[in-house]
């Protein structure tokens, strides 16, 4: 029998805040019987939210108030030092004192990693959290760190995102021994920059299952289940996958309207590109997580939907259950004690 | 009245070889009425293919011989050391002695690199050529640079990629004042790398229309004409785009043959996705060129069919219509004179 997790809710976060949270938390607790929800917010908007949604609080739904909401173009620093009452606060806090074994928030991502890198530390051998999330592939997904949390990345951080990446992989995926892939570009005679060619020389002596230097390319193959780089040019690839995927898009909807016979096809083509839509949604890989904290806080894009919103608890969810942070946790202290112990 | 253009051709560089730069060179003839090309190989292989091609040579075609051949994955040292004699080394020669206004090759970058700095050297006030190529966006197409051959750029080298970048955009597309984005990240609380935030405040304070930064997506916009990067972010960013295109078409291929319905649908919305993938076919864009040095160098991909490879040599010949060298030679001067003669 798997346990009960209880998962707190920056309800006030993101875009559209209330309106797309209590709508998905209604979807969650629908959709997994093992889960407590926290609504951390205002509490009298939540109030109004939760019965608008046909919802009411339970032994399985709970609102927790919070006063305060940070902006979505808040500065870090400010968050931090003003919102000690916010929604992201409370809800981080929550994780922290164990009464929820994680967050999701979709409110801004700078505030959200100073502040859960503020109230839950970083574990033990980790300089600073990374963001990873899953990428559609060709078979299945690939897991990419890190997203924009480091810039100018050293050797022996891509070594860490590459340790935390794999048990990730591992944990959610139940992989025995993740493929890991290290960024790299061909084109340059040297082939890419010394961080790079540091980070392969370590990755060749670990424990890890380092299948080598992939590029840009291969993280849409699968081929890879991790694919490990700094955090400038992975939150680079991320958003340029976005708008290639909005330009074609883009060109489908109007290739289809251009013309009576356009249009008709399209009508004929319907249910073969709602298919298609289904296939490559965003939405089904929204949630980033903040990996390499002690405790669990995922990333919801801040434009998502409930759809989306949906799917960054079900990543919540799992990591809970999988005790993603202890994991990453007892990996590093094997290797940390293994370095120790060398001659 | 235009004037006369001649391009020399690396006719065994590239996958296919002569079987790929034959045909292309009869089409662009066909094109172009003011062009000369010299189809740089093995005299014999290239005779019999531009035979085979229902071709001839003529006053606007000849046949320059060169013994040897740069192999795909010849390292760049050998092929400068070994490969005097090489297609590649033999047009980029052609270019040095003025008997081509430019050259182009499907041969490997690095030694293609390598072969045309140390034949044509650099422009004063340039460190090192960058590799640019339009890309298709919403609206019309934005040029990259640099896209692999300098990793770990400075700001004062991202500074020479815009300058550069946007004197082949202004050039090319005939626009007074193109708009010169830099590449980052948003997600960052500090916002970028140092080299980036050190490149911005050189562009703010310069001669150019700098419009400021952009991230991975806007690439795919059309609201910049020229985004500037490091060439190890560009390399993943335009793979990475590559990567996405492939596997949305290859979902598109799947769905539409996934089932009867889905068949026939594909059957009636045909005409519909030729036309679609005409407008995001990768061949109408093959084509970058080495930016920087005293001479034009077009890269070819390595795999381009004769469609692809024409458009590459269309590029060579607008660049060398647009005298593009002359003119970034020229602006370089006067940013080196302003500078020496500043207080």
């Amino acid at each position: 029998m798997s346990g009960l997790f209880t998962i707190a809710l920056d309800a006030m976060g993101g875009d559209h805040g209330p309106q797309v949270v209590v709508p998905a938390a209604l979807k969650a607790l629908a959709e997994f019987s093992d889960i407590h929800l926290i609504l951390v917010g205002d509490k009298e908007r939540l109030s109004r939210e939760l019965s608008a949604s046909g919802g009411a609080p339970s032994n399985r739904l709970r609102i927790h108030h919070a006063a305060q909401v940070v902006g979505m173009d808040e500065p870090p620093s400010q968050a931090l030092r003003n919102k000690k009452d916010s929604s992201m606060r409370v809800a981080v806090n929550l994780v922290k004192h164990q009464q929820a074994d994680a967050c999701v928030s979709a409110g801004n991502t700078g505030a959200l990693m100073a502040t859960a890198r503020y109230v839950l530390k970083t574990l033990p051998g980790i300089d600073r959290p990374a963001i990873i999330t899953a990428i559609p592939a060709l078979n299945g997904h690939t897991h990419m760190l890190d997203l924009g949390a480091n810039v100018d990345s050293t050797a022996n951080h891509l070594y860490q995102f590459a340790v935390m990446g794999s048990e990730l992989a591992s944990a959610v995926d139940n992989l025995d021994a993740p493929r890991v892939g290290l960024l790299n570009i061909g084109e340059e005679d040297i082939k890419g920059n010394d961080q790079v060619k540091e980070a392969a020389h370590m990755l060749e002596h670990s424990h890890l299952n380092y299948v080598g230097f992939v590029e840009g390319n291969d993280i849409y193959c699968g081929d890879v289940d991790v694919v490990v780089c700094d955090g400038f040019v992975g939150n680079v690839a991320l958003k340029t996958s976005e708008g290639v995927a909005r330009m074609v898009s883009h060109y489908v909807r109007s290739q289809f309207s251009s013309g009576l016979y356009a249009k008709m096809a399209g009508l004929v083509a319907m249910p073969v590109l709602k298919a298609l839509r289904r296939r490559i949604d965003p939405r089904a890989y929204n949630g980033a997580s903040l990996l390499g904290l002690q405790g669990i806080v995922i990333k919801s894009h801040g434009g998502a939907d409930a759809v989306a919103f949906l799917n960054a608890i079900r990543i919540a969810r799992i990591e809970a259950e999988k005790k993603v942070p202890q994991r990453i946790d007892k990996r590093l202290e094997e290797l940390l004690s293994r370095e120790g112990s060398a001659p």
